[in-house]
């Protein structure tokens, strides 16, 4: 047998053509192609300074990847059908441009510890990217909560009119979930930091080569510590997939708020033409695709997250070829991930909000009787008791079919007749979030201060 | 504005780059375009015939999705980068060609009933196509079946040795849970044979169309009862994904064991060279990847299975964009699973059985303890002191480092003092599947049974 | 050592304590009690008739198993706690009870195919009880569809306002959901109905055991007909859970749009106050707890549906201790299901449906555009330039801030040159959802058509 | 209506009974009452010292709250059926016994702040258990890798025998994971460190509480910023069950191995008899079942995962009763991961490694190929030729029937024909890990250094 698999030493029988395509990862793993290069190069450098290649040989191969990686770049690199994957591709190609040196290239490593290699790699820029998206994010969160810090709107819990907020408090409490999010991409990447090269296929290697120097090449301040752990280890990707299904998680929130405030029902936001799209029959209609798709595609990351962990529970030691499905479920939660933060943020860049119809709607319904209530208990009324005489007062209201607004204060007597002009005041939409000014609280004060915090913070 | 959207008539900003890019489906739907294609065909016929079109209009529109057909099979269609979906792609391609004919092709209906159609032609073929592979698979494993009637092997419970068990019994437990997978998909065909062209956006359509005919040109038996329903259902993709994953199951789970059985401690099955592959540092390695994979695979399946649950759960009615991202899971889904069907096939029809080493390996252990304890029951021992006596043996035995076949009949009395010769017969590893001839059983004459119940409902 | 396990014959220590407790399945298996017992009589029947063990013992076992079944109804059975199982603490306490006989009735089979056994009668009763709830709420939505013919409520898309429907035919369009939710749950039933006992361990028995009287005494119409499937085939379960997934999914979807019905901004839906709760702080507050924690529980049984299947995933053949968390899973999903079902059925017998606002809501807005494009077809107009023509009608309205109601025929010539007095019978909510009479639309017509096709349906 | 529900005010009718159940939580919120009361303790005695209660209302509120506690820690504490959590369980009981003060206990917060809190302080607790449990594990991994330095074992990829290593280096492989886990946890305790009590329903509070005073009794290093971020969040259980998940998935892996090394084939390990289990009716049989349901409830925490997980997409601003199935998974992971770690180390710790048995096999086979292939490279060989020559070899082996010890010169020159006496070195399996010398290899001296620098890490 001739067969063209640089592996095939012990086989007497070519791969069956189904076996071939099935277990191809090339045209998914292709994508690492700069990754598996820079480690190769960082791998013939050590080879070359300790003795196991001779310079030229190092310089015959680092220029030959060289030449691959920028046929690749310019996409005219022509892909060898019989290798199937990335590490042989690549191989393969040198080899038959370079000849004998790049039959060296793969001294005392193994595809293994390669593959562990490249994916680190790709998590680290990958993160990287990750938190550039979710910073510009952010920074469009705060200059819009800047703007609206006087708009008032309606606070809801269990989607029920609950207490007049500002808008900008609301803002920011998206603000703080995605500093969450950055935080834990941040751990993930230390993590994630690590240099696997030199476990070889599961021991290490007997050739003498220097770890240290890879990683010092490759920027990582950390070796891997074991090789039957380094090469069967795949928290990185699963460690990322879940922060980056948690991140989704957010911005789903955050789109279910948006498609229900462009409901003409709300009606507290308007979303630009341009991020929008229309009906193939209805000709009134202007829908909100892109935060519907963000929402939808939450569900995306989370098969991502459970098709990585099916993979991995139950694997024995230390590499089996399940592993191969790591990628398209990593390269998928990634995309998905910095494709929605880049256009969810040119959605909240690009809308109006309606600051009259939020106010008009605070106003309406009872969302100041908690004000009302905590009123009471300055008054020396414990504060089940005023919770039971605000509740009776609104149950009064809701069947002579009026509002607060519309009572008079001997109605408001028959519930507490203590009271006095002084309730009317607690009425008042505009005023009641100024008195919340606990830190964390929705009052004007309150919030400036957590914008000053957050200024000074993102100064460092 | 000049947008080249047809739906752009009240947008008056185009649409932004970025979210043309997040909510285009044309990369992935396009594979769709057979189906609707056909729907349209169908569509205008009728349209046709209900006087709503003229005759020539409807030749010019269905000549024109022909030719559209014949571009895209042969791989020169041009697909316009401004379509965002495979619908409006073909629409589009149609009016540029044949003009205001091509215009009306619309009439009465709406991408949300197009989609739905499509979805289920889809769903149809690949029903069908994979209770093929299921089928071609349960004929391999028949016909093995068949050749290793008389093979024994150890039967397992908790991977540790049980009882003697025929192999040819062990292949057919396969083939049931093939069996029920089959009919699993046989009730979703049922389920998704629906037509739900006519429901237009989500509420009908006042162009007087006639569905039934559209129905009986598509060969679909039933219309759909309800057009809000039919617009925003996805349990046939949901259906089938979950079907998928439990075949996917079965299968990792004979991967498991053949995974087992190819070690080097096992050894019951040597794989074919073709369905195996090699190491690219160790060059003894002959890996049984292609069972890994199948087995990996089932995560992504899962995966797919959870994307969608999702996707869909708390959806308002009807039609919503999140429902766009039904399709990748479902696509996934069906080419996992068929091309794994198809691979573990020829696995399956090309692997070797170690007959001797199975033999060698069933009469090691005490895998015939359950005979003696079954004999004393006949014997009149209670069964649960038949199995203290058989238990404490084995103890002795154990401490005595030797197997049931180096006991004595002395060693035996000190037990059961009422044994004889005939004890020596129960450790016959050869002998013991036999006793087991209840239906259902491993006994030869058993697993004959079922052979031929198989080969006869096999024929009809 | 004098283990009190039944298996304790070749064990030479006591199980840890930690052990015990963490593989102990009595705390959720005892609820199968019933189940096992039912399954025990049948086999200690089927014994006595085969001649195995005597019509005394038989009739001692049964009438120890039924005094059991007795203490544990009316709960004051003492479990024992050395006992790990249903299975062992009823077949200790009926040893201790009637000694000898007691140590008979585990003769001819196993655990493994006992639960198996267990499982499917429990099965065949859960399945029953869900399709009982299912059809109670199909009832209620039947019943209120019919008393809401006549109302006309904003159908959406995208939750942007599509055209005008019926509230029948919304209610109608969940019943379709519950009919093929239903069907499901027949398919799976079929699927279980099998038994299995008689396949002991994984070989089936040497004992002359008859497992078709068994069949017979517990109503199964088919035996199982391979041991090692049998026992460890989990398929009912998973099917089980991925059906009341999706019925969740329905109810999800349900919720979703009750809990935004109920808003102030909508306002269509008044929910009952026995099917609401309050805030422990805002007095004024009445939430959609109920919608909110269905819809919610959803999570729950993807949960279980993702827990089992990665339980069954890449398990070697055959019963391996995993099997035993198929158990909770399952429990929870039909739990969860039931009560799910139950309390919806409730809240929607008991909300009232504000029929003025639902009117008035679907007046507002462009819902009838449709219907203007579709007529503009009638007279000749290509669907696609119809679409244009209104669409650019709706981009007027908007810039001048009026609704369809309020143009004046000259604005609509300068859109539609030939239009007359007619267009504005077009823009009649009213009206609008009549032109929708195809099958499956959502006019009157189309929509009694469909209750009296249930209603007859529902007679059979 | 004499509703004996806190927040009944404003409501007309009772809660229906089927509401009441379905809602309630008290069956699993109960056990956080020791945070509740904690947190009710910190928020009283703030109350107080800010003057909103008297010092007195004070004391009567924290001595009625010690002995609520002390009675729930008897198990004598009764709770009234009608109060539908342990929040409000806690505060009815405590009004009913210390009156008007009582009342006075929900100033200021509301229950959604209070759950939030209440998780906050169990995870805090729950966190600390874990570190807890996976160092102790640790400890046990470490004691015995240093007991097992010269132990020699196969090491395996695609479960193939791949190269000898040290049974030391394999278990140290799986502290390297314990590690991550616990720094993942480690990293979560951060983020859920934080205070979250004075948000309120959503708004923060116009009560003047001290936020800051409260954080400190309760020893939170911060507050929580944004107080509609805060009662929303869930981001810390969510963390937790992933990291939860994620080291399931590790103990899972492990298990399997273990799983593998007891069957009679493998041989490595003889699990105690106090950490295995019989069968019921084949005596003979000592199952691994400690290892099996670890491997099993891994699929349980990913069902916890997704279940959290899908019950936070898609959620709206800010608490919705949906949140309230957060605590089921939450806890459920927990004390999973917590049994199976506890669990786990005791069989780790009891089990007998089988020293001979492992050597014997790990000289079985060709695991030395790749020592051979290396040799060459030494020799001036490029690495794909020496990878070549040595797969051609075993080619030759496997025809011939004989491992390499079985080879002649003349037959390893045919090969390679500058072959000597020092190749029969190289087939060694005592020898061939100690070339592995590299930072993380399976060397001797590789593996004491790791073990030093684990325990000086320890030290610290």
């Amino acid at each position: 047998m001739t067969g063209t698999k640089l592996w095939s030493g012990r086989f007497t029988e070519e791969t069956d053509a189904r076996v071939e395509e099935f277990t191809a990862s090339i045209h998914f793993d292709r994508r690492l192609y700069r990754y598996d290069i820079k480690g190769s190069i960082a791998h013939a450098t050590m080879l070359a300074r300790q003795g196991v290649i001779t310079d030229d040989e190092c310089s015959s191969i680092v220029s030959g990847l060289r030449a691959i990686q920028d046929e690749m770049e310019q996409g005219v690199f022509v892909f060898d059908s019989g290798q199937e994957d990335i590490h042989m591709a690549i191989e393969a190609a040198l080899i038959s441009r370079i000849g004998h040196a790049g039959e060296k290239l793969h001294t005392g490593r193994s595809r293994n510890d390669q593959i562990a290699l490249d994916l680190r790699l790709y998590l680290r820029d990958e993160i990287t990217g990750v938190i550039d998206c979710i910073g510009r994010l952010k920074q469009v969160l705060l200059r819009r909560a800047k703007e609206e810090v006087d708009t008032i709107l309606p606070g809801y819990t269990h989607l029920q009119k609950a207490q007049p907020v500002r808008l900008s408090h609301y803002l920011l409490a998206y603000r703080e979930m995605f500093d969450r999010d950055e935080e834990r991409f941040r751990s993930c990447f230390e993590r994630v930091n690590v240099m696997p090269l030199g476990s070889a296929a599961l021991a290490g290697t007997s050739i003498p080569i220097d770890r240290a120097y890879v990683a010092e090449l490759l920027g990582f301040p950390r070796l891997s510590a074991n090789s039957m752990d380094a090469v069967s280890d795949r928290d990185g990707p699963a460690e990322f997939i879940f922060d980056a299904a948690l991140t989704m998680t957010h911005l789903s929130r955050f789109c279910e708020d948006l498609i229900l405030w462009s409901t003409d029902h709300f009606g507290f936001v308007e979303m630009a033409d341009s991020f929008t799209t229309g009906s193939s029959i209805m000709p009134q209609k202007k829908n909100p695709d892109t935060a519907e798709l963000v929402r939808g595609k939450t569900g995306r990351v989370y098969g991502d997250l459970m098709s990585l962990l099916t993979v991995l529970k139950g694997l024995p030691m230390t590499y089996n070829r399940d592993l191969q499905e790591d990628k398209e479920p990593l390269f998928d939660a990634a995309d998905t991930l910095v494709s929605s933060l880049d256009v969810f943020e040119g959605l909240v860049e690009t809308m109006a909000f309606r600051r009259d119809r939020m106010f008009e709607e605070a106003a309406r319904g009872f969302a100041t009787a908690t004000d009302l209530a905590e009123y009471l208990v300055t008054q020396g009324i414990p504060f089940r008791s005023a919770h039971n005489i605000v509740g009776r007062l609104v149950g009064y209201c809701l069947e002579q079919e009026k509002d607060f607004s519309g009572l008079s204060l001997e109605e408001i007597r028959q519930f507490y007749s203590d009271a006095d002009e002084t309730v009317f005041e607690l009425f008042s939409v505009q005023a009641s979030p100024d008195r919340r000014s606990v830190p964390g609280g929705t009052a004007k004060s309150a919030v400036l201060q957590r914008i000053k915090e957050i200024e000074e913070a993102d100064e460092h």
